[in-house]
């Protein structure tokens, strides 16, 4: 029973097989290969965006960050949710790649940031003169960090008010193929046709060994990223490699399979959970399930092989705290039925 | 006969299996499985460095990067050879890594530092004060990029000069594999044995998918290491398949098998250049040959199915060009055969 | 009645005197000369701290960034009040000095920040691993953003829970010589005695053409600071003139008579405010008065010459705003006198 | 006799007569002010450039630094001279205001660059892909660090190579005054109407107490400049005391004047250790001198209170060392004649 991270799972077998079956002979190396090729031109199809740049890359962090420091000079400002995973999980990586931007921080309910909290946020940075920085980038993280989703109409609603303001709109989607099961929009909805300029596309967490996409919808905007790339030292050398996790991926639409299947593994045990009557911090609408208990009752399932992220919560108090389950591409119904009969 | 590179070459089945391997169930992220352990005490027993700390990730450009910053400040100075690759191929990696350091050339014969070129070079930043920067940092590259080797009597003798000019020595191995077989030194003896303070050992050229490591031998100076690699975006999620490959890399020697098997391709090339007469720019001693031939030649070869990179070197003339012979763990008899006889 | 900002004021005769004394033939550069070496002599008499490294400079966000930066890792973060210069008016300085550190911003009222808001939000930051970043820094600034002070005591208070949390403290003392005279603490007291690691001594808003100091207490951690500011530029070659300033400046105490004549002035003002019946925002402490007055109030002083900053401030509406009123060493009786008529 | 450095000179009477001046009443802050109007619209007049952008600051490296970063993307790479001050005193700084970029160095005779020796240089960073980085920027120092000056039709060779590679042309003017000076061009001649795209302007050198301005000729490409200077710390708040410096220098062609002096006493001084028969390094075309003596000699007339750095150049040897001497604006004849005398 491990719900301790979707990263925690391995990779799809489909993945895997693919890897095998790219591993023949020579191919250029650092993207020049015809995999390389196909990959960006499928990226480009599922998205329906043609004239779309695409990156491929091994991590996630490496991902937001290029992708932020693409759209966010020196001196700019990042706004993101309080909970954003590039504020609390990449030790700064942000700043480091965009050369020291800063990141404003909004609050939200359910790791969402609603329209007027970000009109709010704006006006604390008036952009009178060179004191203030640049008003950069909006950040937005979907599937969001508490497992809740974004929209196509959300997406817009917030990349009005950025663009409004002057802001490119990046997405974080570590966890996008969530995001786009949970709410049904496909892939371009969710992305450009509501606004959002650059998008950090996951497979790691989806099923995939290392992959993820920078995905940049106006190539008018992606001057000179191959050399941000590269000298932040995420080109791969046999990136071959990359391109056939993304080609596997994306192939027959297993990514959405896939995701609907870590969903539908989450909305089960959700069920459950409310039928016994435990108290849920938040809407469960992708993959992950937030859940206060007697802190005993945590000690015993832990005790009984469950794994789960501890995850202070206002709310927690000594005598009960809140744990994270995440479910992903491997959650079984074994799983699911295992931890039911123990809660 | 594809001699463009040695990360042209695929994956060594041995690695795939146990990328096959290593995917069974869960596992810890991040670094915290027990692959990972075992990676890192391999790479401490291969080393006889029983206390060193070892970093793994994605990109030799990636290692060399974080490896320099670790021991450079951002106002320090990275003496390197001319042809470096972290001078002419990583696009400022390293002074990205480190916050603005600076590489100081040196020039030197068949890819070589010799220890009269570092001793003056030295004296061109006195360290008088604060204007002249810190000198940091001397990087070797063995095997170098002209496919020749240090032996450890050379690294030691470089040591000496950069340790009593406050220099740490960092050595860039990529193709650190070619360099052991082709010196027949221990891993010790060309590392910390001859005053190596910090390894970027290289697996994806020789015959990993994507896998270099940081060895910091003395684990007082690896301090906030960790911090370094995430903010950089290289810490891997699913970290057990860098470590999978590290161990098939290693087990049973076969990382030295294959450069061993690299090498020798080379020498038999080699001999078969020689004996068409043929002109070599330098000592052939690891898996890189740079040859001169007439410009037609080079077309003929080409059109004949060679793969080899144009190698722009001083003596070209309009009539006769360089090219770069690399060999790898996959070249095969019949490509050497081959080429032989189209020469 | 220019209440705009302290530093629309000039420089006082004594230190533009001192200026013209210095104009004598010539002196060594870069700081090795005989004023500079007395002028730092004299901040560690002022401070009865012999041991303090002193690095003069010429403006508030260069020693702000640069002390910051000496404390504070590339991955580090720096806690500070939401209000806080280097948050709102210096354009990122602090991280693109640390090489992207991040701020993380602390609430609180009359501009400081309790004891109790910064444990909680040392809370955020757990330092579980390097996902994390590392908590580095605690900058105060005295007196603050809103006229306000911090006394020795509530100093202590917080340097004890930083430095229980790892981090340094450090004091932007822009107005530090306001908060001097309005505690009636001691140089000392205020600083290294109550915990503070680093303090950037401002000149120039307190009668000083160009003139702040880093003044590091514990000398072994000013290391490479030199280095530091040579690279950012901040290194004055006729750096006598800086000593000459900070000379002048500390003679006879004068920095404390004309910070005592600032606070006297605004302690003036704020008592025919408040006799008046107008809504001051907060305590009047220091050189500083947030004023909510009618629109059309405004609007009216600033026809009858009145120059003050806006400073929209929650409680702000359509009819009623915000200014703020700033005095200065060279504020006179008849400017105030002549606003209390208007008010 | 003082010949160490000309910023070993203090400040010239009508400018610190100017900085009294502006020591009337209040002034907007941050070069809002009227003397900062008038100063750079005095510039623009000097440079027949109506439309440059000109910004003040104190010190030459953050001049430099900020000039080239303006120019240089992070992965950029900057053409300069192996003595170019960027390269050898500035401890780093134009790569750390740049986010990273690397100097590529260029030999020749006199301190300056031969066209053909940019040529080839640049070969070597074929630009290719983006291992390569971006050759971005050359910089000329004019005067150079030997004391010879780049007249229009060189400056303008250069040019014609740097913008057909792709490169802009910065100018390293800490001694601009004294190229002026020297070749008798006009400002004009000897920047945009041959090909300068950005300058460094020095004005401490030449009489000032801190006073440099990065002059970008054409306004397109000074976007965000103003953010670049402030977060690096060097908006002076008191900005009408930069402002005021530089009308007075300006003034009725002071500038030209302390320069044409400086030179002066340069060629007076030379003609002197020319009848001498003592051994100089190369012509002597502006402020500096560079003269080899027996050692011994060195140590007499240092005895005898001459001030003079050492200057270590190729051909020195045990007994004989090489001296730089430096003439400013406030040289006397009866230095030079003292020094003569020993000689």
């Amino acid at each position: 029973m491990n719900f301790g991270s979707d990263n925690a799972s391995g990779v799809h077998p489909a993945i895997m097989q693919a890897l095998h079956a790219a591993n023949e002979g020579t191919a250029p190396s650092y993207g020049r290969d015809a995999l390389t090729r196909a990959a960006v031109d499928r990226v480009r199809e599922v998205f329906a965006a043609p004239a779309a740049e695409v990156f491929m890359l091994g991590t996630g962090t490496g991902a937001n960050a290029l992708a932020l420091a693409q759209f966010c000079p020196p001196w700019g400002r990042i706004f993101c949710h309080r909970t954003a995973h590039i504020e609390t999980s990449e030790s700064g990586a942000p700043a480091f790649a965009a050369g020291g931007a800063q990141l404003a921080l909004i609050d939200g309910a359910d790791g969402r940031i609603a329209p007027d909290s970000l009109r709010a946020r704006l006006t604390d940075y008036p952009q009178e003169d060179e004191h203030d920085g640049r008003n950069a980038v909006l950040s937005l993280t979907n599937a969001t960090e508490w497992g809740t989703v974004y929209a196509p109409a959300a997406v817009a609603a917030l990349a009005g008010i950025a663009h409004d303001g002057g802001l490119a709109l990046h997405m974080d989607g570590a966890r996008f193929a969530n995001a786009v099961a949970a709410t049904g929009a496909t892939p371009a909805a969710l992305t450009h046709a509501s606004g959002v300029d650059v998008l950090s596309l996951g497979g790691t967490k989806g099923g995939c060994l290392a992959l993820e996409a920078v995905v940049i919808f106006d190539p008018a905007r992606a001057g000179d990223f191959l050399f941000r790339r590269m000298r932040a030292g995420h080109l791969w050398s046999k990136h071959r490699f990359l391109a056939a996790q993304m080609l596997a991926w994306l192939d027959d639409d297993l990514w959405l399979g896939l995701a609907r299947h870590a969903n539908a593994m989450a909305a089960g045990l959700h069920a459950q959970i409310r039928q016994a009557g435990h108290e849920l911090i938040q809407p469960v609408e992708a993959n992950e399930i937030f859940l206060r208990l007697p802190r005993s009752e945590i000690a015993r399932l832990r005790a009984a092989g469950l794994r789960a992220a501890d995850w202070p919560t206002p709310g927690d108090d000594t005598d009960r705290g809140t744990i994270r389950l995440v479910t992903s591409w491997a959650t079984t119904d074994a799983e699911i039925e295992a931890l039911a009969a123990l809660l």
